[in-house]
């Protein structure tokens, strides 16, 4: 899937836009690293209204796992302050469908499961400051390796919300001993995209008993002269959804994000397009 | 009153659970503005349950006039992330009550007021950036003076969210020339307490048509050599619930804030003693 996602990535446009219609029309079903490249990208969460203000509330309680960046209204499949035209009932390659907090199956579109009770959130990812790390000459293993990030449950419980509760789920990236300062420095730039680490070290210290048996994606490799550097991760709402076992709850397919026409560098997360 | 407060602010002891245990009891009921420094200190909005989703996607889409710093279960009068034991029906020196968007009393207390549908908002506020410009050598003369700090309605509209719009109201300082990037770059730290400026030196290109006759506070003084300079302010919101004429609302009274016991300075809004 990787290979053919990098494929199809060098003949994307760059502009939002235009990535978005690809997408509605099924001309593209991979995943989002690479596409439209400079813009924010976001994990999916869509519940029912009668969920929607305990949800939001964990957000605010935990912004690290779960930065937000954007809302719609009731019932409206449209974000309108993270772009133009951007319809959340197409405009993503892949969703995920939780019944009771169970994953049921997997969907490419959201039109027939529409209810006019829906909210839908935006939360920022590890696309943005993975990128600003690279750009400050930190190679990332998984990514120049094809693999997935490495992630792991963690004994870091997260403040609850309504039913909305859970350990912290952490993504691991190795970095350059001499580096790890500069990681630091960098990732903390971007709250809206987990900001700085959550612990740089030793994995025992937040509860992860082997580095090597990650919960999600790839078992990471950890060349001598590299620290594993611990940042808060886009899948701990996941967890606390499966917890809080909402009717039906729709999430992003991992690794096929949401693409917004806001600016990944950007103070505040919203489109040029748009008002204030 | 300005006088009255400082004197009192005297002798008020430093930790933030002593001054609010000391406002509880009726022995405080001043500002609070120089009370338990170092503190964060926060604007806040009650409203029932029903209009509570969409004032908190008012704040998420209006950060910066709106920063969020915490947020109550419903019908839970305890801020439980910003301290230990805040009550907020109690804890803050005076309350304005408002009813079908219309300020119609102030109290010192809500516990008659109380309702179990109640969801209570804190939202930072902009005495963390104007202690770190003073800190920083820049003066600040409505402090300096005691006087109000001046406030204006702007042609700038802020997004909606349900019931809630209207224009941005933003606060004027007046800075030395040569020290406007600096307040800049300082205020921008701290996206919890409105961030960098709005705007920077025309009040026209805002829509304000006279800087000497403020919408509230007092005229400033802008002598030359200064410029002035435009931070969202925490009076937007009250703007809005004016316009959303919710059934009853309860914000503070203007400058008698609520006392948490988070770092002023901090990343993330959480008092020490909570977990995560």
């Amino acid at each position: 899937m990787a290979g053919k996602t990098a494929k199809s990535a060098m003949a994307m446009p760059v502009d939002p836009q235009v990535v978005r219609r690809l997408i509605r029309q099924g001309r593209h079903q991979g995943q989002t690293a690479g596409l439209a490249p400079g813009r924010l990208q976001a994990n999916l969460v869509v519940l029912p209204a009668s969920r929607a203000l305990d949800f939001m509330r964990y957000c605010q309680r935990n912004p690290k796992p779960c930065p937000l960046v954007g809302v719609t209204d009731t019932g409206d499949p449209f974000f309108r302050t993270l772009g133009a035209d951007i319809d959340l009932r197409t405009d993503l390659p892949a969703y995920n469908i939780y019944r009771d907090g169970r994953l049921v199956e997997s969907r490419s579109c959201l039109i027939e499961l529409w209810q006019d009770d829906f909210v839908a959130f935006a939360l920022g990812c590890s696309f943005t400051f993975e990128r600003a790390l690279m750009a400050a000459g930190m190679p990332l293993d998984h990514i120049e390796a094809n693999r997935t990030v490495a992630m792991y449950r963690t004994s870091i419980e997260t403040r609850p919300a309504g039913p909305f509760a859970g350990g912290m789920v952490v993504s691991m990236r190795p970095i350059d001993d001499d580096r790890v300062a500069d990681a630091i420095d960098i990732s903390k730039r971007y709250p809206l995209a987990h900001g700085e680490p959550i612990h740089v070290g030793d994995p025992d210290a937040i509860g992860i008993v082997d580095l090597d048996a990650p919960d999600w994606g790839d078992p990471p490799r950890i060349p001598i002269g590299r620290t594993p550097v611990f940042w808060a991760c886009g899948v701990t709402p996941q967890n606390a959804i499966r917890q809080a076992r909402p009717p039906i709850c729709i999430t992003h397919k991992p690794e096929h994000m949401l693409i917004t026409d806001v600016d990944e560098f950007a103070e505040t997360p919203f489109a040029p397009s748009t008002s204030c």
